[in-house]
């Protein structure tokens, strides 16, 4: 194990809220150890363009409520090749920076896997996408504040849903994982959630608006995760109101507004955790591993088990129990 | 002029947040003036269903801060013939409603205005929309709230704009109106904003994009308008998308949430103002006019020439301006 | 084990955001379970003044988003009698309630476990409260919600700070427990944070506020918990102001605001399982028991363990931590 | 009139939101007009300091949502003597500036006026203020986010006094005017307002409370500013407890929070346009004056009146509507 003097840090693939706060972390408590910190602007792009910057105390002041990412990120397909990766190596070696902490998602993952794994490159992982898809911790960051976000649109939604006597279908993100949908309808208190994990088809779909309309039910919402099997949500809307007539229909697509806006205190916290616990692993000689929240407590898990169990952990008492308090 | 005991009031046309407001403001200044008040649900359809129920101050305890409305509103095709406002105004008279006030749009001060002039009944008019297209009044109920709604929304989107360098078009909502496109475009700091009213070409779009550009500019929100020329959201992006790679292009249409939402100070103020204004006109004899804010001051205007009239206030200035500050 | 028919349930103590959500939660639950459903309003009190009303679907229906709570929540000297409690389980038996879920904090528990007890009431108990200070959960009911509007309040206190170079002192709620002084003043990167648990001296604080200073920082913000031991915000800062003259000094109480506003995902999402939970549990044929969350898994503690291990839960490594990320 | 060439720009007094909406504005026209523009850091201690940056379109990009200035604002005792406004003066002249725009309230515009006056140097002010005192203007930048900001934390208060039936005394900002006060407290639904401008005795405050205790109200909010007449909001509550039981009694002194927060729609255009305008003005060869909205347009006021005619323009209909629509 080598000794590190300079931490890179960088964000890659979609942003999420809290990525602010975890860099701020990242910085100050490598600045506190002693080490000198590097921002690597727009992922693995940045080390193949040279993107660096040195980072002290004040680079990260007054980011913690931001949302996005200060550092930028972007997609790169020269990483993926063995020369891109060699470059990218290569201009690292050159500023310096003997340690990297990457915040992201899978795709992100498997870049830091490769690049530690070819070039020995100590590498820590911090799980950052709002879709809390990923394997070894229970919440990702970004995953509260879209949450929330989700939420409070479907609140002003309810609003005019209720006023008119209308049945909404509302598509959130999270392309093959319905988490975001699931944990918004049942905070929102939906009539119904169609997730990419389960089958529900329309008949299926229909009898429960039908059962709601039977309890005197004047307006309904239903959520729709964008990766779900019946096509999204105006494919969805198409099907039911050929057969089912009871109220007024209506779609709204809630789009990128899911991804920016000032983090919760949940991920905020979080987001201090992973950033805090991934330097000290580094420091302590881990490598190739993410760290995560189990239950309340930071845990590591090894990238390629990370990667290789690409988490469905939706949770099933929730669907159910949605649909009964629903009714 | 007959003397006025009972006052129904109701919501029609589309929702928009400062209608409660409104309705507790009608109903209390009645209760006060010794009135006897009755909510009339789901708007013109409501007097033909004989939806009525009496009100006292209870009836509208804390609604001031909820979007939408309690009264519901409902679109009533039965209400457009002679038939349907004959069946209104027997069910209005055996309630023994003698006067009206009507919260809502275009559409809703045409009925009003009929019901008024062919069965003598006195009616006073609240201009209640989010889209302020409507001649007579500054600013309609909602308005202000609405465009905080896309602004809020804007901001999210900004983040994500610019951790990734992206261009967004953001469709917001105004059939015929850019009210809400232009203000939002201005406060959200948009970098153009297309309009119904203004011919704004693709060109000239992509001129403003590449002025942008040039001066480094990494990201780029542009509003549309729903009624703007070029087809909405979805066919802006694609034209700019053939002559224009500069950014990677999105697309987000706002929806259904710009109607809801709790209303904003000066929409509670505005409904309150309007409604208390709208009941003391009503007892002072007026009848068929809209109340209105000029300036700071309350006004009335005939509903023949609120409807003749319908607006298109843009603010000039705001547009040439809204493009210096952006660039 | 008798068969349950009616549960009653209630809330009791301070409110807190989520109170809706469960009721809501466990109104459906009952129904769903074939139950009749009963409200007792204002705690304990309405036990004693008769206020029951049946509760159906309806009942609940768009409260999920609600702060506060419907049922009211109340003290009551009258039940810490026999007497009183006497009363109360007659009337009970009358209206036919042979069960009940309490939703509150310590107080709460202790009476539904005295009742419980002398009468052979089965009752099941929420832990609802914003100062997160109940053993058997990692959150209560609430916590979340309060945290976030502290965040918020922080987040505009903030831009004033930094706008006039200045050391605020903001004081959060919490008498017996620092978990929202300590999760707030993390995601809102505190300069330093004083709590009931910890002695923190004026010296102590005053070298932390130094070494900023030494650091260039030109505002601060301290957060100091209710229940700290120098006297709270107004006393700490005249202290430190004999001491310290680095920065203009400023104090904010954020008081009552705390306890309100619309429930947060995580709130809404906690209060739907542990009302759920609750009933099942009931009808499983536990009683006085309290549910809880335990790292993702709902679990059931006994009251009387609930009630004599008041729970000081400071997560110790956040402390440490919020210290080094805001150097 | 001499040839202006490069414009400072700065803020002053307390700090407001859309202040950097203002600076933006002021910044980007300047530079459309092709004039040099230059930052000055702290108000009037900057030009003493010589804290002089010069601002490209860049400075100013992604601030238009940003509470506080990023120019930031202080006292300066040494700008009140001849001999400060010397100093400052002759420093502006090294730094080349050659006309003013100031943002902030009476005492920054007595400032400007005089330092215009001495040395001959051409000014322009805008109203910038949360307390809405100033004379030409209908609204000062921040008064609409301060509101907003003020009503949603009595939103979340209702909540808690709805589910306590408590009566609060919520105590706002506002040293000599109540302008916050009466209309955060007709938007809030307020059952009394207390106000400098205004002498409501105790006596009068308790009539009104007990009025509303007769229609069986629960809960009350009575909004009092801080510059009222007897004493603050503890001396209001310390005198009705001694007199009217009815309700719980509890105090919440909102306090700086108030002025932070990301601007309001309304606040940013409005920012957006008196920064243009104030631009505009200068080159135009006005000075000595503030741009102000009035109705819906901008007009300026010249300095020496605007500060002569310190504000009163409470609107008194809101005051006697306020009191009406809370029965």
């Amino acid at each position: 194990m080598s000794v590190i003097n300079k931490i890179g840090v960088f964000t890659s693939g979609g942003d999420a809220p809290g990525m602010n706060a975890c860099i701020r972390a990242v910085v100050r408590t490598g600045l506190y150890l002693g080490k000198q910190m590097v921002g690597i602007h727009q992922g693995y792009q940045g080390m193949i363009d040279k993107k660096f910057s040195n980072m002290d105390s004040k680079s990260v002041a007054h980011i913690i409520q931001q949302g996005g990412t200060i550092l930028k990120t972007a997609r790169c397909m020269e990483f993926r090749t063995p020369e891109g990766r060699a470059l990218a190596y290569k201009n690292l070696k050159e500023e310096g920076i003997d340690a990297l902490v990457a915040i992201g998602g899978d795709g992100t993952f498997t870049g830091a896997e490769l690049l530690s794994r070819e070039y020995d490159m100590p590498v820590m992982c911090v799980p950052g996408t709002i879709d809390n898809d990923l394997y070894g911790t229970d919440f990702t960051l970004g995953y509260d504040t879209a949450t929330n976000t989700v939420i409070e649109a479907i609140d002003k939604i309810r609003d005019t849903a209720a006023s008119h006597d209308r049945l909404f279908f509302v598509e959130v993100m999270g392309r093959d994982s319905g988490c975001i949908a699931l944990r918004a309808g049942v905070a929102a208190g939906a009539e119904a959630i169609l997730l990419p994990e389960k089958e529900t088809g329309i008949d299926d779909l229909i009898e429960k608006l039908e059962a709601g309309a039977d309890q005197h039910k004047t307006s309904s919402i239903v959520i729709i995760a964008e990766g779900e099997k019946n096509g999204g949500a105006y494919n969805v809307a198409k099907h039911v109101k050929e057969k089912f007539n009871f109220y007024d229909i209506k779609v709204t697509i809630l789009g990128h507004l899911q991804r920016g806006g000032t983090p919760s205190s949940f991920d905020r916290i979080l987001a201090s955790r992973m950033g805090y616990a991934a330097v000290n692993a580094l420091i302590a000689g881990e490598t190739r591993k993410m760290v995560g929240l189990q239950g309340n407590a930071m845990h590591l898990t090894e990238l390629t088990e990370a990667i290789n169990n690409h988490s469905f952990k939706l949770e099933d008492d929730l669907m159910e129990m949605s649909y009964i308090l629903s009714l």
